[in-house]
């Protein structure tokens, strides 16, 4: 018809509205809501975005979006499974939603995924509703175990080659602190990675200024209990931030970029979206702040300290509640 | 749980934005977006907002909401029905959402209603969806005819005690205009009125300010064509206004709150929950300033000239277009 | 040039934003922000808005804008003044503004005004910025007092013809609750009020639903103090409701229209943009659903008890911090 | 004093919005409006924000912010000076807000540095309030001309050793579209490189995603026209976008990072906050994504070819109005 896309009919009039800090937010035209739950832990919605596609958003924070979700977990998972010779089994803590694993279950030589989330409702409506990860749910490497990560971690007799952390950040008070302290790296993670093990974490807000609020510092811990610690960034458009993983090891961390695409062309199913030799080159090039904080960090997660963040990270991909 | 009021978590997060005007907005939480369609003329969408419930919206405009269409209704419909000695036949121009209907159909002494809306989908969308007039749609006294209110009226034989203009403002250009001019109301809906026969419209706002936009005009217009035009008004939550109606008749339009409300008692099924005696006095005597306006208004709509309007009125109840 | 009207670059782009409830917000586009400040007890600031010109704001609640302030004031100060057949002195609870003293000194036959605030900073602020308050404030016959207005009117041996409350609501624990109870009705105010005088009081939201939130407990409370109790409202467009205001009074309040208008004319200087007789007359009618909940109401503001509201009300001309 | 940091009074009310596009909004807390202005060409605001500062706004489009423009600038102007082995003397495209100019003059070996923007009134603007170039403005080696770049680089005689486009992004029918032809490139901007010189130009967002409305297609316009061309990147928080630049000459653009740290330290007065050698090679070594789209890409911008993009560029130091 004759209408122009600026008569005031065609404006969006539904949005979907996140505060990533108290004085500034972030909002997308809604076209619907397709799905809201709530846990014993947390409210939980499914929508469909116009700029975004459709949004997994928890507590009233966006975890993950359809249209760009593929950067976070390709960054969170490949580094870490490409730079070990052979990795076989993997643990995630938290990971509920199931883009972790889906991504994990793409390396041909994987035995054994466990994913331990806490709260069984996310885990049951992410199941359900998402369907880009119906297939992972469903892959008979999966284990899923309904519990803390620290407890679970603590009972385990079994060893794993990658152990992955897909949680919430570590906020004083909040319900994930516990998993990102120096105690909890040495005396529970360390412990249960097969020789040459590779841990990695997501960690934050690593933009030009966000990278004080806990990426320095998750860094700093683990420089504290591995040997090897790299740090990587990457754009993610739905969040309007760069985000921040942190790789750690008693082993070497040094593939690269071509044979960190060899090995994808090798061991992983499919093509990836994102991640390849040279872009994590460029993301493992911290700039000049961020490198310059992280090199000065002193700051070490212990039971008795923490920083706060506002945002995204307070409830991402939140699985453990102490 | 121990949650407390502004945690973050608990911010409302999705929400339904109108602009009122260019420089005013009117924002409601949304609970879900229920339903949502489109004709061959308009976007029709059905909201379930946190503050007014079911909200209908047409072209970005809210047409009406669960908790407070009965004031925007009843205004419309019962003052001219009760003014009327005995009224048997209604002929409803738009008026496609039901509710006008449901409101006339209360009253015992109605035979017939016409209801005459151009757009087909949005009635069927509202017989879909709008629970609260499932009964009136199904009424047999209520006779649906999609058509344009002009033509249909021009080309039928009957005579009507009471014709309701249920309608979008009158903007110049808009589909309504030509339903609001001095010729229509002369030669189309005053020769379909039988003797003692009421003509009443939605008269778009009529507030302190607002009521300059269209009300002062259509108040004029009716001026010149009937010998009795009595303006009234009431504030509607949802619309952030004050909304104005004028009711016309070339018979004396004078009947007292205690008549009102004993008509009321005899005449109308079940209980009105805005409209009595009392309070179609209170809305029938107009603020100093409206009073003022009205009094000197000088603008008549012809086919020629219109004012503008932005916002509610301009899509409201939308049922014609030329 | 030939931009059109609704290129991006001419979208309005800066916004004040209110909370009216959780669930509903009110937004104006902003043309310049011209005055901040902080009191010991709140923060205040001075906006100009595209919609309703110059807008008061205290503690992020809108107190009272440049286009429509007239009718907040021309409501809370005339009815009373002209209901008491020749009112001399009186005092202002609250009204740091200055629009309330303002609106009585246009009265000829004042010869003194007392305007006790508890906020220096805040009528300092407005002293210096308000230009449309500036006669009023350098008026000899005002007399201004920075106090808590119940010290203020305990320790007080003169009489008052009126007087008026121009308070935030009373919220339980909020900092006004305290002057709007029956036992200070009844041994603070009334033993102030010269014989036959009149007491009025701004009562809060007064729209079809909002009328519970404090309207109907204002207005039973004073029933049980006073004789004679009047509740009246008007909507306020950028309040995006109906307001209410109750006079009471041991003697009759009944002055017709027409006598109205007639003390209008010989008694206040310049003319009335709102309030005339008919004006008042219609405002002192309540709707159905009004009239129903006053009639009913049994809530009576003890030091004991109190009803929440969110919103313009919690902070509304507040002047008093017990 | 005892309230509480999630006190309804202590929520934002004043936000600057912006459409990053048309289902996507980004909006900052205010403190004020600092000053606002027109040009014949253009609106502009500063606004002094509190995510970030003070911020320019052009059109309703956010330009630069207090606290992030160095990323911005830095990425423009270093990376072309410091690839040019002896850079004298520099044109600039647009840049009237006086940041490029002032990190150009950083360099001591600069004896001149050219400003050609259209727009009067937004340099005039930016020289009065943005006192972060105030010296920039003042320094005896910038020449500034009002002019539109096409016709002041047409009709000089002298040749540069870096030009630097500072202006809008290339939307078909907006004012800057001809500043990006090939054409252009090649009669106008080539003739004007003295032996070695260097072309560089903003090129819009850059993001996994955005990079294919302008940045792709500016990257293989510069490719048919000089022999070397080095697209790189930049995540700019207030842009909530990855940000694009493309260096091209006809000499190779390759110094390394350790080279590029080195002319930093003994040409550059004081102390970069973003580039060094390592953030630009992380910076020039695009993701995989972006790397496909560019080897890909096929469009060329001549005078009957563009894309559209939405937002930022759209009036992004925009200077030229042919």
């Amino acid at each position: 018809n004759g209408h122009s896309a600026c008569e005031s009919g065609r404006r969006k009039s539904c949005w979907y509205e996140e505060e990533i800090e108290q004085d500034l937010r972030w909002c997308f035209a809604l076209n619907s809501i397709l799905h809201t739950g709530a846990s014993q832990y947390q409210d939980i919605a499914l929508l469909d975005t116009k700029p975004f596609g459709k949004a997994l958003v928890i507590d009233g924070k966006l975890q993950s979006t359809e249209i760009d979700e593929f950067i976070y977990h390709e960054s969170l998972v490949h580094p870490a499974l490409l730079h070990h010779p052979n990795p076989k089994s993997i643990f995630i803590m938290g990971g509920g939603e199931g883009s972790t694993a889906r991504e994990i279950l793409r390396h041909k030589n994987i035995d054994k995924v466990i994913m331990c989330d806490i709260d069984e409702e996310v885990v049951n409506f992410c199941k359900s509703y998402l369907a880009v990860n119906k297939e992972a749910f469903c892959d008979s490497r999966l284990h899923l175990v309904i519990n803390d990560a620290r407890a679970e971690l603590e009972n385990r007799g079994d060893y794993f080659d990658v152990i992955i952390g897909d949680l919430a950040d570590p906020i004083e008070g909040g319900p994930c602190y516990q998993l990102y302290t120096k105690s909890f790296y040495e005396s529970i993670v360390k412990p249960r990675l097969s020789d040459g093990g590779i841990f990695v974490t997501q960690a934050g807000p690593a933009g030009v200024f966000s990278h004080t609020e806990v990426f320095s510092c998750i860094y700093n811990t683990l420089r504290q209990v591995f040997k090897y610690v790299v740090p990587y960034s990457a754009h993610i458009p739905s969040y309007a931030d760069t985000w921040g993983w942190v790789m750690a090891s008693d082993s070497p961390l040094t593939v690269d970029a071509e044979e960190l695409d060899a090995r994808i062309k090798h061991r992983i199913n499919g093509e990836n979206r994102y991640l390849d030799g040279k872009t994590f080159v460029s993301a493992s090039i911290l700039s000049k702040a961020v490198r310059k904080t992280l090199a000065k960090e002193t700051q070490v997660y212990t039971e008795g300290t923490a920083r706060f963040i506002y945002g995204h990270g307070s409830a991402h991909n939140s699985n453990h509640h102490p």
